[in-house]
């Protein structure tokens, strides 16, 4: 296959020599998305393909976060994929946090364009667009829109699922008639994704708000979450924005209000990717691969029988069949009857998938009704479980395994969570240990620069959490009672 | 706003003045379409916004086939929506059919790209690049894959949902060991569709093969489903593709085959899209708006309170909730309490959206313990229906509603099938009558091609079922058992 520039693919940035990339971690994360099979290189420049047991990871965290979108009053939508480009440059800030980002097409149909068309990077200039042709009155709001979809933006660095030229999200788009319902639709959606991260994905996470400096481009607040990854560096799993009235202003969003006068409306947005499935990986995963929390494991049991003569193979098998017709009523279930690969082969190919819970079915276990159950979060084995009750066991299990991977990441996370006084101490903290960074912060956007530069940490956020009492910023020394959270990102 | 000669909607290409167009359907079809919010016109060229009603439909059509693509044993996966045009290239009738509707990335990131890159108008290169990559044995065989996905074709003449520059499909892509069973998993899928179609849409539809001139660009053999719609045109509802080795060889997807010797895959393609809701709005609608097929319908049962006073409104409402809590147990209820509109508007309103089962209940019937319930699909009034086993009732309903739809379509297109005997006959049928017309065909690609010319009608299937004897071609007067179903078509 002859690469030209342009279908670089992600491959050769793994490949970089990059301080980060280059560590242990960074070769792991990659070969654990290729072995298992969760995503593979495509032959175009930063993008990736998501194989079937990567998205079927992504199904199940879209059939859940889908549901709770709709629980809380939002309708699914679909809007262009192709934006003019004179939308784009409506809202000031939009147009220059994403501008060199943009993958533009100039021809269709064969012919020259006359204004150029943007692929989506976000999709707040269309959809107010039309919200500005729906939105009359009071009576219309709030306009609550969820859409599903691909986007693209033309990064120079890539890395597989955590930061891809094009990558597949939903994002929120809202319209309402205060600030402040605004401002709560903001903060209820960011505990949707708080509750998606930890009650689903098993991963514990900050919430807070961004300073400017990492503020969405034409908001007035991002908020976020924020969750450690195993190699100490922070990852912004989803983010939630109150834009104020800056697009309806630029899009002219305007309603009659109950009392009559004529207001602009009030507006949010908000947004998860296939990101997440990278923090799956990097949040949970192990030296043998994969450890998938067992509420959107794709399999949640693998059944691998074990024998020897044909004879073996018929009465074996036939129990497996037996028991995962049963257990089909309180799990996904697979079994493992590739004839062609030695049991030991499969134990590695489930562990490297994941998969939370093997029982493993030999000819004596047939013999006396039980089976061998192995653990993946904690490679616990346990003989002889009986086949009677099998399923109120593993139905246990599950619920077990999915709560000892949110406690042992939170622990991780726990252990992980420094505090510095000054900014020595915080840059020997950043520079030996890593993890989450929590400081007294009265600094300015300058500051945050100057700081990310000599230490490649960031503020991650300010978190809704603030119960200290004063203290001294740990960079300029001015009192303060604020606290921010630093780390390493990706 | 501005509207740039690349960014003229499709509404202006409704309004153009065509011979079909024109036509009352036409009107009624957009009308029908922005009135019942399904969707509205984009400010981009030949684009659409499907709104939230129309996106609840595409969910349940999305649910009902998702499971069907899963159950018979095929796998999702997500591939890159930029293909380098080299890519495209490589199969050389695939390029020529396609080329001139591509989209063109040509800028990315500020950057001139050194070889553009196509927005998939389909993606068989793609994923058969991958596919190269994946399969080396007969073990990897069959290779079963599907993509939900977006697609942009640069048309030229759009129409909302029927032909739209970009528009949302599925897209299975599978490798076989051998040309039979290739063979047989595009007929599989093709049954799949005429499921979807009769069962869920409630179309019937033809099955069979297409000729040459219509065929898939780069397939061997394309298998379609074909609806007729209300107005007497034919409507292309779903395609499934016997791609032979042509892709294979383009792509070099080889395996070794279990007798050891090196052999290209062989493949099917298939796809259905958002079309498919402009089949439901053409197949089904009436002059006062939608009637959707109770499975498929986002609401299946609206109820409507019916009130004068505060007192009533409390005592109404409160029965109205106590009903739709228990039919939610057998049906997606909506009570419509908006308080500013009257029952009348809402008896349209909902009408138009076709809602299948609409519950009218006033302060006498929660005295009396009875509702009234209109059906759409009849515009039946049922008065005094007992809130006892109201569930049942509901729930039968609904299966009749689907049934009925469904047979008065069929009975439709037994009234508008013809047959011709010659030429001079089938001009008239074709001019005077429309629909399907059945005609024994021995006719050659030029042929067809002098036909579409002078009536506007296509071959729209060799139909599987061809059990008539020996007669004469309508066109050439040669003999033959073979018999084609031509029609004007979307």
């Amino acid at each position: 296959m002859e690469v030209k520039e342009n279908t670089v693919s992600i491959e050769e940035d793994d490949q970089d020599s990059d301080g980060d990339k280059d560590s242990g971690r960074a070769k792991w994360y990659t070969d654990t998305i290729l072995q298992s099979e969760l995503a593979d290189y495509a032959p175009v420049k930063g993008c990736m393909v998501i194989r079937p047991y990567g998205y079927a990871l992504w199904e199940h965290i879209q059939k859940a976060l889908d549901q709770m979108i709709k629980d809380t009053g939002h309708q699914n939508a679909y809007f262009p994929l192709l934006i003019p480009e004179s939308f784009i440059n409506k809202e000031k800030q939009h147009v220059e946090g994403f501008s060199h980002e943009f993958a533009v097409v100039t021809h269709g149909g064969g012919k020259k364009l006359e204004e150029p068309l943007i692929v989506r990077p976000t999709s707040e200039t269309i959809i107010n667009h039309m919200f500005a042709k729906w939105v009359h009155s009071w009576r219309d709001l709030p306009l609550l829109i969820n859409q599903w979809a691909n986007v693209v933006r033309w990064e120079m660095r890539t890395r597989l699922f955590l930061r891809t030229l094009e990558f597949l999200w939903q994002e929120g788009h809202t319209a309402h008639a205060t600030a402040d319902e605004a401002e709560e639709e903001a903060k209820k959606m960011l505990e949707v994704y708080r509750t998606l991260a930890e009650d689903w994905l098993a991963l514990p996470v900050l919430t807070g708000e961004k300073t400017e400096r990492e503020r969405f481009a034409g908001a007035v607040r991002t908020y976020c979450i924020e969750a450690l990854m195993r190699d100490g560096k922070a990852l912004q799993a989803g983010t939630s924005h109150f834009l104020g009235q800056n697009f309806a202003k630029a899009f002219d969003i305007k309603f009659q209000s109950a009392e009559g006068g004529l207001e602009f409306a009030w507006q949010t947005s908000w947004g998860v990717s296939t990101r997440l499935v990278g923090a799956i990986v990097l949040g949970h995963g192990d030296e043998k691969g994969l450890i998938l929390p067992p509420k959107i494991a794709p399999i949640q049991v693998v059944i691998v029988p074990i024998y020897k003569t044909d004879e073996e193979k018929a009465i074996v098998l036939e129990k497996c069949n037996q028991i995962a017709a049963e257990l089909k009523a309180v799990a996904r279930v697979h079994i493992d009857n590739r004839d062609n690969l030695t049991p030991g082969f499969k134990f590695n190919h489930w562990e490297q998938k994941g998969v939370p819970v093997r029982l493993n079915i030999g000819p004596k276990d047939v013999a006396n009704n039980v089976v061998e159950i192995a653990r993946r979060d904690t490679g616990e084995k346990i003989r002889g479980v009986s086949q009677t009750g099998l399923t109120n066991e593993v139905a246990g299990l599950l619920i077990a395994i999915q709560k000892n991977i949110f406690d042992k990441a939170l622990e991780y996370r726990k252990q992980n969570t420094s505090s510095a006084n000054d900014y020595s101490e915080f840059k020997k903290v950043v520079a030996e240990k890593g993890g989450f960074v929590e400081v007294y912060w009265d600094g300015s956007s300058e500051d945050e620069g100057k700081i990310k530069e000599e230490t490649k940490a960031t503020i991650r956020c300010i978190p809704f959490k603030q119960d200290q009492p004063e203290g001294k910023c740990m960079y300029t020394g001015k009192p303060t009672s604020r606290r921010a959270i630093f780390a390493k990102a990706y």
